[in-house]
């Protein structure tokens, strides 16, 4: 890229609007990254935890935090105040933010639309009536109205592009499908009215459509080859699975320490509790292990020795919030069969963590649409807990290719 | 290199005999080294914690195991078999590798001499008288009196090379002195009879005989500039300072992810226990300055931030023995200034960490210098918390570095 | 009591020979337990962990250590050197203790006689195959042969009582049934063969041939209303159950403070590992079931909150051998609403916790027995995770009414 | 008591008024009592944490809180509310209770005076010029003034009794002095203009004055013998010192388990950061020295042990505010020799731990004037780190002390 392209593509990326689009638009999350980017713009908060926000991203046309416009989908209907009330409560949001960025808040509220409701999801508080409706509807209607909505955000917010993140709670666990194998299999499927899971329906609204597609969550998404096919024959890029906020983080960045010093593990034992929504929903089985194998596979292949006894257990304890607690114990043995331990105890926001995350994201997703890019985003597997693309699950490896990849888009 | 020149350089080292002289021989490491290598020969044990042991290392040419033989200094005159006794107490050493490992021990420990006591160091238990006596010579015939005994044991031993590694406990600390700046006034002060710190003596031995040396001790060593002129000068290889075994390895892991995350670091403090004779030593407030610089230089360098609070103590714990025990608490700021905390407990033996990484360096400068390499090793900082080369103190980065040399070695 | 029959009891306790019948001989406990003997009565070991060993318990005459005579059932043939071994190996067992106690090892071990199988363990490893055998006889035929073991060892040990202990793992979980109700409604089922818990036919066959039953174990034993029955209908005294050793010790010792400074607990998780024998039988569902149930009782109970939250859990970790590794998290409210924590993380050997304890609850049942109490022993509940009477759970409560009952012996 | 008595007794204390002087007025423990106490009293928080709200407390005529009227000392001018709004950042004080409770709040600062600055104290920020003056009075000058504000308030408020309750940051530690053996020499040493602690001069303006004394903090107050003596004399309670709120709390009641269970203590290593004044005032070697022979003296005492190797340990880490982490590990031995350890991690805000325990305080010392008790108030000891009486640290035993004090009054 030449200096003066690059001032160019700089300008157009100051010019044009982004849309975000949340799909879990009145959870913690997304309360987090509305409060969050309002404050940013207001200066009333330092861009803490925002990887794009230092070198050498900031030499990248990345879509400036003021350019970008909030909308999203919710099967819930609890006010977006209410959520920023617990927020409060719970200590993670200012309650000066709050009330400075009340006027952003009620912007983004009033371009929140009814999701569609998981058919395993039955039991939601503060169901919106109408999200339970939608998740009855066949496929092809769901997807329908899915992409209506996001036509009518970029007509009437006057955006360039949308991305599309979902935020949401985990989805139950599904097996396998056959008709994921192929785009050709999908659509077969969706032609006969086979219901899916509705993160897949997010994911395939999205990419079909042209927008490129965050999963921050452990849910299925585009993670499927029907699915991963679509986003190559549309040229648009996606990303996902599952963002690594806390725990797991820590886990990818230990374990190649054992591995490159050859001590040998001999059992890694992970114990998590939170109390927010998220982990409500975790508390049922199905929903569970959906984050679990997730949370495990890194591991496993990290050490490289499917045979490590390992176990990462979830529980629910409402005290805590949002306040995800997880306390790792590493057993493992050095020269002379001496018996070591190295054990951490881990306590953080885990929206407070996430929200930066999920703008980093949306920013990365947009430049490489930008960029002309299509496919998994490889250079974003430091993000996720099973990232799509990627390799290893190494995070120094992870981060090193994306500071390369940054590098050289911000080079020549 | 060609393979043929591979093959020919592999049948080399698989020939050759390189002996290891270890300054402080009656030590926990020395003790854990000896009884390591005779087990690892015997096959008793499996080379856990032992880097050049998988690949890459394996596709060098390194020296055998069983071609190291044991040499060493001692200032004090406990008998191999007692340290070796503790260490069974204290479940380090396993009583029927000590049993099967004893013609081993007996060899190594009658290549044992006298050592020069360290000036600052009075109340040294056990004392060889010998070792005070030489510790009260003038600088250029505690050298003479060294190099002999290095000689008689290439000598006596048949050996192609020696390598000084000092793993003596560590010194007081020593203010920066004139004559330290460069070798010419370093050799005029030796000639004036200023008196030395131990390690300086030994470092300046070796170096300027041409024998390799490895510090693995946060002491003075090579590092000042007038030795390390001299290693250039002569054409040797050395590494150091401080092996990064327990909690500074877990910091310099850590500490790259809160940077990578833009997480703020608000307070670092780390808590370390051990009751060994290194905890004792270190019970004096003189040679615990040597080993908490050393310690907390790599954490401020890590997070880019000279005024960020942190604290390394350490306290000598006497029923811990071997066994150092250290608790840290991180502080951090996440977005939306929510402040979150990691805390981590390490439990390991310090000689069991140590001595392999002893043996991993020892195969190392040998192969340096059969590679015709001088100076400052950098692909060796991820073994030392004060590397003298190497520019970064995050593991995985070093680690990488160390990895990239030896795949250029074996490559081709 | 006066001081000439004080002193006459306790030339009495000095001559006496007294059984120690051990249900579970080859287990990790039983081995410390004989090991631990040898060892006191040769003061090779001090008495560290025996509360019985220092006053107010020195006053009573308590049967000396050295005229326990130990003997045992067990449903495996493992050799007790192979016990033994095993906890040398895991650093429990000091190997010149057991070199030097290879004699009182051999003694006991001649007089281990094969035990009853419970019908729902199959899968034991090392099964011996008489115990197979036996656990398929009807109840009545159980009782009898138990009752002959019993009587052959106090006859060829010439004791002057036996009494029987059991040490063995968790048995799986039953459900209360009708004929435990009443001694008489459990007789009739006896002589109708219904099959009973092995744990039961064991304090059946005990109390009702007038020995002394100490229940370390979760398992069932005498805690059913038709032995207590029969305990006091013999005049013979029983404890039990489930032996406080580690994690729920700390646990009764914590909760009373925050009762006392009205704090109000939030959550309070135990995450348990542990990798013996008795960790491998927890790892079913059903065997942990009884564990459970009795470490969540004790805290919900001292909370005086049915409905706080609390979880036990309990993992199989079996590189972590006898090495229990705890870890507890409690989440607390105090003034103002501010939310607090505590976290503490135990690890100890369960064996090495317990074999004391079995000593000490041995020497009290003989000393009940001596002095004609029947029943619960209630006294003794510091000791139980489950005491069978008591009132209490708070650990310095059950304490203070063991001090006052050894006082009140000791006394005048 | 008889029931009659009782009833009017509990009229009685419900009629009255009750003042509460705070040396320290300004303070966090101050600010969170006066926004407790208003919070209280419009039933906006529960009690948690006070003691003497619950049973069998419930059953004495404690003054109700609703009679307590704030008044107090401060050595700064810091507005209160820049005092709460500090907590309210920190998550301590909740916004709208403090919203809530403005009213009161300037009630409270509007009877705040200048108090008198100790002479070790010289660069207090904020510092009042007023306390400077005062400081540097006469010690008779100092006493006048004091008593004439405690008198003033008395009167203007119309309370029945004043309470003087030391809250301020630890003071220096002084060396014991000749004066302060008897209540003449200390007469003398003040006739003879002898400068003495602020704390002390506290103290004995209070108890010459009839007034109660609570000393809360480590600083001498009225623990030497002239103030005991004076104390006596007129017939004045008085308690301390320094409040037992966290880690020391933890300790006295697990150090006695390991006696109990005959546990041998190895190593008992405390480690405790906090970043509020209180912590930056220790940050100075001399007020530390007070505070960690308060904390260390318990647990030798508790363990029986004057040879146990102990540390405690106090780091002012300016992020952690009002939030104090301490960290604890207790390597100790079983039986066989087994070495095991017990580690603890306390997170809790020293101000919400500690004023509703001086609330408690100045009801039970009310209490105690009103039963016409004089001296060290030996039932309170529970409170405190270094009671003035009370025989043991053992927090259960303390605990049970208290309970039996109130039932005995409660009674008949």
């Amino acid at each position: 890229m030449n200096p003066a392209a690059k001032k160019s593509s700089g300008e157009r990326a100051a010019g044009r609007r982004v849309g975000v689009w949340l799909v879990g638009a009145r959870g913690s999350i997304a309360t987090c990254v509305a409060y969050g980017l309002a404050g940013l713009r207001a200066n009333l908060i330092e861009p803490v935890g925002l990887v794009t926000a230092t070198e050498p991203f900031t030499e990248l046309p990345l879509v400036p935090l003021e350019n970008l416009v909030l909308a999203g989908h919710d099967v819930c209907n609890r006010p977006l105040t209410q959520s920023a009330g617990e927020l409060v409560r719970h200590h993670i949001l200012d309650p000066e933010l709050v009330t400075a960025s009340a006027a952003a808040a009620t912007a983004f509220e009033a371009r929140i639309r009814p999701g569609i409701l998981d058919a395993a999801d039955v039991g939601v508080a503060d169901l919106q009536p109408e999200a339970s409706r939608l998740g009855a509807l066949p496929p092809r209607e769901q997807i329908e109205r899915l992409r209506a909505d996001f036509a009518a955000f970029a007509r009437d917010a006057e955006l360039e592009r949308v991305i599309v993140v979902d935020i949401a709670s985990t989805e139950a666990h599904r097996e396998t499908r056959g008709e994921w194998r192929s785009l050709a299999a999908f659509e077969a499927a969706l032609d006969a009215k086979v219901a899916q899971p509705a993160s897949v329906i997010y994911a395939y609204a999205a990419l079909g459509a042209g927008h490129p597609f965050v999963n921050f969550t452990p849910s299925t998404g585009a993670s499927i080859p029907a699915l991963r096919e679509l986003a190559q024959a549309r040229g648009v890029p996606h990303c996902g699975n599952d963002g690594k906020t806390g725990e797991t983080l820590v886990k990818t960045v230990l374990a190649p320490l054992f591995v490159a010093r050859r001590l040998r593990v001999l059992a890694w034992q992970g114990y998590n509790m939170l109390g927010n929504r998220d982990g409500e929903v975790l508390n049922d089985p199905l929903h569970r292990e959906s984050k679990l194998r997730s949370k495990n596979d890194a591991l496993r292949q990290l050490l490289g020795d499917p045979l490590v006894h390992t176990k990462v257990g979830i529980d629910y304890v409402p005290s805590l919030r949002d306040w995800k607690t997880a306390w790792d114990f590493i057993h493992f043995e050095g020269f002379l069969g001496a018996q070591m331990s190295l054990q951490f105890t881990w306590q953080g926001s885990d929206s407070a963590l996430a929200a930066p995350l999920v703008i980093d994201l949306v920013r990365l997703a947009d430049f490489a649409a930008d960029n002309g890019e299509s496919g998994e985003m490889p250079h974003t597997a430091s993000f996720f807990k099973s990232p799509l693309s990627g390799g290893t699950h190494d995070f120094h490896e992870q981060f090193a290719s994306l500071i390369e990849y940054a590098e050289k888009h911000a080079g020549n």
